[in-house]
């Protein structure tokens, strides 16, 4: 785990070189160097691994994941949207470039990361890279990604399409779980493995990517502001919709309890030790070893 | 000409359905289907057509780059930016649907864009299409329109690495120019011409940009509300840098003289009317008929 997670910090850096104007460059670094567990491109690079394919093809590709995660980091944080002015133990981009760079290094982030895909994936056929490309785009728009953002934004507004609890699913399926999922589907893209396979992982990431949720509401309630680096309390102080929220922390805990097993049993299939430690980090976390 | 533009509008129309959540969609097409000249997408199919190319397979990519070209328009007319309160003579996005959204409508215009390339393009190999979405995200991101974008808002500040002409170029050869120089480089891609008539329909492209940026900046001085659609005066108010500030009205005409006489000699080599009456129109408006 270690091991990847350096890996990963390495080719980040390597990837985006700083050159003129310097000032976006060195925003959209900011944020993407923050120290930080790396979870979606491990789990990009550990699903090719457990596949038996080749880490060294999925490198570009598990960093474009990591990189649309810090864009969509940087526009969240902004004042128009969350307003939030942490962001991992540090002042959140554009607090510390402002804002119209915080909103460029987004924007630039968004179209780098896809560029990175094209330019520094290696002995993949242009068929393979395409469909890398365009499981990138589904996911960091307006069909995914964009869309949970939305619905959460108008959820805190109190216009509500859907039950509180389709609008919950709807949001964390789209803003959490899709990326996970990105990271996953493209780790079985670049392995060349069948749709069963796929299907099944990606099932496996969506039930992650909730759990995933799950304990960070439940995170957001009873951690510190030194073990997250974020603003603490801000959800409930918000009134803003959580699972904790809409569930109480007990169901809580018990749908994050269901989902986790779920996952368990899914990775039990494949031999993965990295998947395994992750998913017990989060249920010692939350249900106690 | 008109015919383009008319098959364009009906395209983007097409091609962007608004679903769940409706919101962003409205957001996205509320800029993109603002009546304008088109003339990026139209320049694309336009290069196809002159090359003997099939303007059909170029239909997506050239709806793609106008879809770039309103993301530009949204995030740099946001409060944080440039803060422009009309567009096109209406209210810019962020004045109907809120900061929050106007940043997720561009962010989602972004990826829709090689999104639409990929699911759309028909009848052209992987390569190739792959081609396309490379060269959109080398000019949608940090190495051309952010990089003009990030230099223009800092030369508003007066923090000039380079000397004001050089950086005034280095700002309009990445913004300007740069949906230019996509719109082409595009329509020679698809038509598989060689790298000669690339590069000079790509040199044709820049001076264009500059051309047109020119034009631009003497329409601010000179020009109505009623015609531009947008608040007229604010660069020379804003004590912004443009090629009337710099080089006085006089000047800054002789030089749209010279680069738009250059785009004439290039575009005489190929037959396209539509080149030529473009040339024209903004001949006529700046030099006089």
């Amino acid at each position: 785990m270690k091991n990847l997670i350096n890996l990963v910090d390495k080719k980040l850096d390597e990837y985006l070189q700083i050159t003129y104007p310097e000032e976006i460059f060195k925003a959209m670094k900011y944020t993407l160097m923050l120290p930080g567990k790396r979870l979606r491109p491990v789990m990009c690079l550990e699903t090719v691994r457990m596949l038996n394919g080749d880490i060294s093809k999925a490198l570009p590709t598990a960093c474009a994941i990591e990189m649309l995660h810090a864009q969509s980091l940087i526009h969240d944080d902004l004042p128009c949207m969350d307003n939030d002015d942490f962001r991992r133990g540090k002042p959140s981009n554009h607090k510390v470039f402002g804002e119209a760079n915080a909103v460029l290094a987004g924007d630039a982030l968004l179209t780098f990361a896809p560029q990175l895909i094209i330019e520094k994936t290696q002995e993949l056929p242009p068929e393979t890279v395409l469909k890398l490309v365009h499981e990138y785009t589904k996911f960091a728009g307006a069909y995914a990604l964009i869309a949970g953002q939305v619905v959460d934004i108008e959820s805190e507004g109190g216009k509500l399409t859907l039950s509180a609890k389709e609008t919950l699913d709807f949001i964390h399926l789209n803003k959490t779980a899709a990326l996970f999922r990105l990271a996953i589907r493209c780790g079985a893209i670049i392995s060349r493995t069948d749709d069963t396979v796929l299907n099944e992982l990606d099932k496996f990431a969506k039930k992650f990517g909730l759990a995933f949720q799950i304990y960070d509401d439940i995170m957001d309630e009873i951690s510190t502001f030194e073990e997250l680096g974020k603003t603490i309390g801000k959800d409930k102080n918000s009134g803003k919709l959580t699972y904790v929220s809409l569930y109480g922390l007990d169901e809580a805990k018990k749908k994050f309890e269901l989902l986790i097993n779920d996952c368990y049993a899914i990775v039990e299939k494949y031999n993965s030790t990295i998947f395994k430690d992750i998913l017990n980090k989060l249920r010692d976390r939350i249900l106690g070893v």
